[in-house]
């Protein structure tokens, strides 16, 4: 039964992060680098949001922020406690502190980044004690997957550069 | 000489941290909590943003937020390299983040944030030497004023409450 459960769980976790995978390549095609993301609420995608740093010119864009800020504008609050936030890549300072602030109930999250992911690799924003909301953290759900997209792009971008 | 300078600077400071304090004056006016920011280059105020988070029902616009994306919005470039920060309270994890991401020269800050500030009440994340960009910190700017305008505006929201 347990283990039943269990799988139950990874398989959602799987099924919400090809939807964030989806939008990863929208900004991938658009010439951003690949990060998709989507709220989920009662076993639904509520919104979307992908990357658009360079096509929006504010490092505000980030998939994350762009996802958080459509669920709240679809649940008309700023408080998304019973929602849960699927990445593609580790989000970065600001989009794990924004995680906090909307009250995200579990954060899951596929690459790792080591340049600048802060749930795990630069730092361990979700297990400041000090603030007043605590999110769980799962990365590393459909991994491969959601570093494939972030290398090939990459690649891409040298192979135009030569 | 190296007196003057220092004087001349600190003055400059206090200067832009009164426009800031103009912000958080507007966001007290519409019920929000008062917090303001604005970004300086070039020794002029470029943008300046309030806190919305009440009226614009989304964690994400806090007054750094909403100075850093007109910022951008007004140079065309996420990267505001030549640019300072003034803010009248010292940024969560959110902010300091976006402060780090958008390549801010210098962060001053007004007041300290005990429950959320993450420069240095919380967290330490301008000191994260794993990232790639080093943003230089400054607390305690007209630390009494922007303090008082908080504790003023909370102080209203318990007597209405009573």
């Amino acid at each position: 039964m347990l283990e039943a459960t269990r799988f139950k769980l990874i398989h959602s976790d799987e099924k919400f992060m090809l939807e964030a995978l989806k939008e990863a390549r929208k900004a991938g095609k658009k010439g951003e680098v690949p990060v998709g993301a989507v709220v989920v609420k009662d076993g639904k995608v509520i919104s979307r949001g992908h990357n658009l740093t360079e096509r929006k010119q504010t490092a505000l864009v980030h998939a994350e922020m762009a996802a958080l800020a459509k669920a709240s504008k679809k649940l008309k609050s700023w408080r998304l406690n019973d929602c849960d936030l699927y990445v593609t890549l580790e989000p970065c300072t600001m989009c794990a502190g924004a995680v906090i602030l909307s009250r995200i109930r579990h954060l899951v999250y596929g690459a790792d980044d080591p340049k600048a992911g802060a749930v795990d690799s630069t730092a361990r924003v979700m297990e400041n004690g000090k603030l007043n909301h605590r999110v769980k953290a799962t990365g590393g759900i459909l991994r491969e997957e959601c570093s494939r997209i972030l290398s090939g792009f990459f690649r891409e971008i040298r192979k135009k550069a030569k």
